[in-house]
């Protein structure tokens, strides 16, 4: 177990005096603690870790064969299942749907699944030709959780080089209002419905499918030309005689590390070229090789996690902030605390014991600067310590910056960020209570120089790789979510419930009843 | 102090062994444990309370004057100060810019306060006329923090409402892609503007102002008689030359609790008309009167300040989620995380005492049933225990739902709704421990029939004097932020640092020449 061996003894011995970061902060302690690799610079000279911190962490990352499950998962051995119980029992092979670049790594399962992937990439290649033919005024892409957030973030990290004028809506919620809205500002008559559910079966995206396949209807437009589906093979979506077109993706591919299959492809290509979504892939492939590389500071993925455990694990930090000073980067603490809290959140290991200790993380943020303005006093003077990973881009993406007093507004929204590391780490005396910053408030940076494709590819499997080495590490399984299937459960109970509500026949469960009650007598 | 009290130690008593939810959930429990006030309904049956908990809590509640101190600011006392440093010192009265209504409170600063207030909401009623003849395509309110989160939270909530096309936009960052994203979407001949800020010299709002500015010389539209101001009398901004008409607030009126005064009065009466807006300052101030009507459970701010207590202090979970069940909700997850992180994200007392127990919490959320596909498989199965607030509405408010398969949209969102509340509480026995839900996750829900600007008005002033409750009863000053102050002043010096090294100068410090320097040699 995790928490009995002796590379665990050394840091919890190491966290009892961590270092101190108002003294220890200099020049050439930020020189020497940065690391490039794929187009991201990684400093986390503002992380309560010295050397010795983090050449034990190495050892624990050895300890614990997070490169060898690393490569393991990107050969497609079968990581994602609960020895000795009824569980999930499959490879995680969202790697391969991008793995078509320098270094390709082999094995039955991995070419498989490459090949498998690439015949979609060319499909869709073709595809996207053939649309060029045709005015799309709106694309919607129907889809929840994982079909959702990743393309989404995606999308907007990249809008700044679209050029065709088309709007992309993202209709997840079973809300009726969402839809609602959405058919209030789309023409129907030159709209393209992009479906996708890899069960084909999701409660949400089913039923918001066929009210938009309705409001085709009510306005006499044959729907045919208008839908696509991403699905896997032989699922109940898989039905040519319903789509001008389905792509395929495969029970190894999660939800919320999809974002590279055709869950994502489609969208992006249809609305920013198929030639974004190539480069996306490049720079995903590119962070891949860089997670199974080695076990050193050139890792940024595996560096990420093992700092991420240090604040968990030993410094008893139990969330972390995910602060984009990036407008692009708005829709990545969403899809991030999806990555994290969905595969993280777990109270048993791969064997199914109890933990002994916690793992998982409560993340959430939002932009810089907006949230100086909102929760960062909570940051700088809250009673709990929340470790914040901060992501900067030297450049802006419009290229319409301006210089006012000296400084163009890129430079002062990165003087912000820098600032607010500075302060975090370094606080403030003060013989005011008020005005005592304590300091030691840790944090670390992502830094790159634009906002393109390959570079937004990168931080995408970033992500995605230092949430797996996490779970790798505290040795849970990252890949499953059987969390949320008793919600599922009685969702479907209570649905019966207001059936019978209407019907007038009585309630199979006195709770359910109660519940269905709250709706009434707000006099 | 609040630690030493007696009634704290019933508490803590009382802690040691909570409901046991799984074995007490019943619909008895459910019909007696909701309160309704002001179009509100709270149920608190899963929480980990019963009426000997709720009583003790009322005892604190009285043991530390919580509802004294409600009708206190109310009645505009000083209570935003540190006692015996230099501090902000000042009184609190926001309610003062919707106490238009029934039982009006009076006191020579409220008096005053209201009859300021009430000349600009006049003001503003002509002002709307006015502008009835000019046919606006655009809105742009441009503000930070409190003059963007509150009023957009309140614009989204009621967008289904609005009968003119205008679109609105809220410019907050100094990201220069946010103002580029969006001075490619307007057409600013027919686009108004409006600047918010109190002080008048906010750095992103200044400076974003005199951007569009730019882009209105640039395109040669003559600025004049398309910019507003909202500000205080006499700051830099407060200057009729610049500006159509200017608005004013006071210093009594915090940034986050400024979203019923002239902040979001403006943009909302402007975009939803006027009359949308009176409705939303009556029902805020119907929860006013409910805030300070008494200590039982028909104050539901009240109940929601302690049942948070309970859980933050006695329970010790430290974070809460907010999940909206309604797509209109969607921006009051970002906008009360600001009112709680930043009001009560503090490590002093009134008096300047270091706190001896956490006060604030880690407040985040999005709307359900999407994250339900996201985060929620830590709500169920993650190592920490993380309360949710749920917010529900009946009814939905396009009019457009749409029944499939024997229910409408609406009833599988609640029916979701209820399910998370019901299994996050009962939990599920499994013999294999990845199906097994341990049950006593707390929650309670907060419900209305429609969001309708009255509905909302009293939602938004719940959250308000929710958080002020707790600043109370934890005794922290919840109505400055001095936490934000360093990092303003270190990032002023980072700015120049920019312009030193643009200039070749030395800089003042190395550490700041390091930071800078990150944003070279990428390759």
């Amino acid at each position: 177990m995790f928490s009995t061996s002796k590379v665990l003894k050394d840091l919890q011995k190491l966290s009892s005096t961590p270092v101190d970061l108002p003294s220890a902060m200099s020049k050439e302690r930020i020189e020497k603690m940065q690391s490039l690799n794929a187009g991201w610079k990684l400093s986390y000279a503002t992380e309560r870790v010295d050397e010795e911190v983090i050449q034990t962490l190495f050892q624990l990352a050895h300890d614990r064969n997070a490169l060898d499950l690393m490569q393991q998962m990107q050969l497609g051995k079968c990581l994602n299942q609960i020895e000795g119980f009824t569980s999930e029992k499959k490879s995680v092979l969202h790697t391969a749907t991008r793995d078509f670049f320098k270094d390709q790594l082999s094995s039955k399962e991995a070419d498989s699944a490459r090949r498998g992937a690439y015949e979609e990439v060319e499909k869709l290649e073709r595809f996207v030709q053939l649309m060029e033919e045709r005015e799309w005024s709106d694309i919607i892409q129907i889809g929840i959780g994982g079909s959702s957030l990743g393309p989404k973030a995606i999308y907007q990290s990249l809008r700044a080089h679209q050029k065709k004028p088309v709007r992309v809506h993202f209709l997840s919620n079973i809300d009726p209002d969402s839809a609602s809205k959405i058919l209030q500002e789309v023409h129907l008559e030159t709209t393209l419905v992009i479906s996708v559910s890899k069960s084909g079966t999701t409660l949400e995206t089913c039923q918001n499918e066929e009210r938009i396949r309705n409001a085709f209807a009510s306005e006499r437009i044959d729907p045919q030309g208008h839908f696509l589906a991403v699905t896997a093979k032989g699922s109940p979506m898989d039905n040519p005689a319903h789509y001008l077109a389905i792509f395929y993706i495969w029970d190894f591919i999660g939800g919320r590390f999809s974002a590279t299959s055709m869950v994502g492809g489609v969208v992006l290509s249809l609305a920013l070229g198929f030639d974004m979504y190539w480069k996306l892939l490049e720079g995903a492939q590119a962070m891949d090789r860089v997670a199974r590389s080695s076990v050193n500071p050139k890792n940024l993925p595996l560096m990420g996690a093992l700092l991420g455990i240090w604040n968990r694990n030993f410094l008893h930090h139990a969330s972390l902030a995910l602060i984009p000073y990036a407008e692009g980067l708005a829709g990545f603490p969403a899809h991030v605390q999806q990555l994290d809290m969905e595969s993280n959140g777990k109270q048993i290991d791969r064997q199914g014991n109890f933990l002994d200790f916690p793992a998982g993380e409560i993340l959430f943020g939002d932009v810089g600067t907006d949230c100086q303005h909102s929760f960062f006093q909570f940051l700088h003077q809250g009673c709990d310590i929340v470790p914040i990973a901060f992501i900067g881009v030297v450049k802006d993406q419009y290229g319409k910056d301006l210089e006012l007093e000296g400084t163009s507004f890129q430079e002062k929204l990165l003087a912000n960020l820098f600032a607010q590391m500075i302060a975090l780490a370094q606080g403030q005396k003060s013989e005011n209570p008020n005005q005592l910053f304590l300091g030691n408030r840790p944090s670390h940076l992502l830094l790159t120089e634009v906002l393109d494709p390959y570079r937004v590819g990168a931080l995408l499997a970033y992500f995605e790789h230092k949430i797996a080495f996490q779970g790798f590490i505290w040795g849970v399984n990252s890949f499953d979510q059987e969390g949320v299937q008793l919600g599922k459960k009685l969702s479907n109970q209570m649905m019966d419930g207001f059936r019978c509500k209407k019907s007038m026949q009585s309630f199979s469960s006195p709770i359910i009843e109660a519940c269905l009650d709250l709706t009434e007598d707000f006099l």
